[in-house]
Formats: structure tokens, sequence, C-alpha cells
């Protein structure tokens, strides 16, 4: 990780914690809010990579018209868990991705509460600090999952409620921290072991993506293939032990057969 | 707070950090599991608190044949999030309740990894630290509710994916921390507004009934009546502005309405 990058991700860390009580504005999608801060930080954050990557595009969450392409892209969350930092819940990260040829080569995401700096790049190992990550061995019948509820989509409620009742009797349990990015630094480092989200959006999982690739995870569309950066996707990450059967218990609950 | 109690409180969070990687037990039912720390933390505050109040009775998780009298009692749990414990997620308190006459008086929650003291007692104020505690204003629909997943009760698991899909659209979003002592805490701090597990163990609510009530919210049966300590209750808490949407939603998913 070079050393400008980690600078820049935690003077943003330090600007996110500085707003003591933000001003919360509503997107209009259920439970959709942006604060005062996001905006702050993002603009910081596009402005510091700018400077350090001048040639690179910008793909970030609260930006409008972000259209993707083969160039070398920044995809940013300015901070993942805007219910929990407005909330005080100590529970929330700044995701910075980038893409090139539409496939993550670097990722990093920064931990304001407990300063850990989580970071990869492609074919170098994922770390947290100094620490190499490495995913967990349970298989699915031991597998602590993520959940994502896709709050701003009512029509995905239902299928995130009969996930539940499936999974629960297959799994060990759910934990739902309300940071995807954060869910992903977890199966990183062994925390937990498997996550879902029945829509996500790229910002979210872009940069935690090749965090669990590099610790020796998986990550993908739940009903097949690779991630995609273009828009959102039902999206899932996993050990390499438990994936195929996290996956398949999702998609018999999507085709209604459990 | 007695000095005395919050020391022998501080010490068995250490004792509970000192643990590195300890030894783990199945108990028998799904995804329920006591590690050597749960046993040593327990074994350490039953000493300390006999020699404090000499009067005392115990009832606690990992002990056998737990009987409810009139008498002062303390009702423990040595960790509450034993598997968010030995999975190195940092979310994992201690939890030291009383009751007398069958109703709680003294609250006393421990989280170690942040050293943070709840307390309250009866008539006294909710307390973390110095810092008074008031629970949060919030309406159901703008409400942050900690989700209970009730892991070891299989006949449980379909009623909770029920849950899950009734209360995404009539609430802001959930949160599953995998310790319900501490939703307790968040409730009492105004860090989320309600919680629900539909069967949960008197070690794992005591002290956060008086917590959250002591901060002006309320907690209850989810069926009706007050939080009882004999045995496990379909539980809830709430701020008291959402507590009976919260209650009624809860109950039209058991009676098969929504």
């Amino acid at each position: 990780m070079m050393k400008e990058l980690a600078a820049v991700l935690e003077q943003a860390g330090n600007m996110m914690l500085h707003f003591q009580n933000p001003a919360v504005y509503a997107k209009g999608k259920h439970a959709d809010f942006v604060t005062e801060a996001d905006l702050a930080v993002q603009e910081y954050l596009m402005e510091q990579l700018a400077r350090l990557f001048p040639h690179a595009k910008f793909f970030a969450e609260e930006k409008k018209d972000n259209v993707l392409t083969d160039d070398f892209t920044f995809i940013i969350d300015p901070i993942d868990g805007t219910t929990n930092y407005f909330r005080h819940r100590s529970m929330s990260v700044i995701s910075v991705g980038a893409v090139e040829n539409r496939r993550p080569v670097l990722g990093a995401i920064y931990d304001p509460y407990r300063q850990d700096l989580y970071h990869a790049e492609k074919g170098k190992g994922a770390w947290c600090g100094d620490a190499p990550l490495q995913v967990s061995r349970e298989p699915i019948n031991r597998a602590l999952v993520g959940l994502g509820t896709s709050p701003y989509y009512d029509e995905l409620m239902a299928l995130t409620g009969r996930s539940v009742g499936a999974l629960m009797p297959r799994i060990a349990d759910l934990r739902r921290t309300g940071s995807a990015a954060m869910e992903l630094c977890d199966i990183a480092a062994g925390r937990s072991d498997g996550c879902f989200e029945w829509l996500l959006q790229p910002w979210d999982y872009c940069a935690g993506v090749l965090l669990v690739e590099e610790a020796g995870g998986r990550c993908g569309n739940i009903l097949g293939g690779e991630a995609t950066y273009e828009q959102g996707i039902p999206f899932m990450a996993a050990n390499d032990v438990c994936y195929d059967d996290l996956q398949k218990i999702l998609q018999d609950v999507k085709n209604g057969v459990i």
C-alpha cells in the first residue's frame, strides 16, 4: 500500500470523526440517507486521489452519472454504514477500490474507530496494517454469515426474510453490522465465513472483493459468475470451503425450492 | 454502582481478554457453545460476588439447577456473545443482573474491548461510566431494530425469518450484533431503538432490562406483559415511542396475520 494513499485514508477518517452530529439528508428511497460528512469525505478523497493518480477516473456513491469504462477507475464509498455513522454505532468505514479493465486491482478500507487500515493489491495478498489476512476454513454448517437486508429496495424484503428462514438451520448464525465493506473485512480476517445481499452497489463491495480474494476467499454474483462493477448485483462472498454451499442455498431460496 | 462491584467486573473482563484461543465445547443444541473462558469467568464472578453479597443466591448460564426464589439473586451471563468471543469479533460482554422479589434491582454490563461499564440501580438512572443514558425517540418507521435469531431453537427459525420479512418495510433496518446484552446497552444509549428474540434466556436480558428501563425505555414479553426471570421468554425491548408498534408487528407475525 502506497504511504500517500494510506495517509489520505487516515486523514479522511479524521474528517469523519470530526463531525459530532452531522446533518442527515434523505435520498428518497426507504432508509437511504446521506450526511454532510459523506459529502465532505467524498470531495476530499476525490481531490486527493486525483492528485496522486492524475489519470484515474471516479465512480462514487454520492456522485451522479457514474459510468464505468476499461480505464483505471476508483470506486468509492466515502462512508459505508451511514446509518451506523449518524446513530453513533462506531461501525462505519471508508471504502476505496480501484478497477482496471473492469477487474479490481486495488482495495483499501479504513476503520477510523479502531484505526485499522485493510488493504490489498492484486497478487500481493490482503493485509490489516502489517498483518496478513487469511479467510477461515469453516464449512457451511458452522458458518457465521453476514446478512445484507437491501434496506433501500422494498421488493427484496420478503426475499431477504425467506433467506433468513432458510439459512438459519443450515449455518451457525447470522450477523448484521450494517456495513457491507466491514463484513468483507471480517471475512478476509476470518472473523466470519460469508455474507450476501440481494442487491448491493459496486462502491459497497469493490474494495472488499479484492481483500477477500487476496485472503483466499471468493466473491461473486449470487445467481452465478464473478462480481461486476457497472451497477448493483445480487452479491455474495465466502471462504472457499462454504462458497458453493451458500450460493446453492441462496439460489434455492430465490427459486422457491426451499 | 459500588466500586467493589465495578472492580470485579473489570477484573473479569481482563480474564476474558487473557484467553487468546480458548478451548470451545459444544453444549448440544444448534450453534450453542461454551468456552473455558465462560467457565473461568463465571467461577470468578460467583466467588467474588458471594464475598461482596454474602446472602445472594445465583442463577447463571453455565450453572445447573437454576431455581429462582423471591430472594436477592444474581442472574449472570459470564460471556454474552460466546460465538463472537471465540471468532474474535470484539463484541462480547459480561452481564450481571440482580433481582429481588423477582424484579430487577441491579444491572451491570461490562464491555472489556472498549472498557465501558454500563450500570443501573432501580430508581437511580442508567449510566455508562459517569455518563447518563437516555433512549432514543425514533418512531417505528425510523427504528433500527436488533434482531435475535434464537439460534439454539430449530423450531423458531422460520418464525424469525418471517419476522425479518414483515419488519423490514415497517422499520428503518435491522442489526444483529450476536450479543443480546450489547443490544440492550445500544437501546439504553439511543444507538438503536428496539430489539427482539423469540426465545431469550434470563441471563441474556436481566441486567439489560434495568438499563433500558432506567434509560426511559420498555422491556417485556412479546406476547404481552412484563419480562419474567424464571425461564426463557419471547423477549423484546424498545424506546417508549415505538414499543407498542414493534410488539403489534411481532404479534401479527406470530399469529400469521402478516
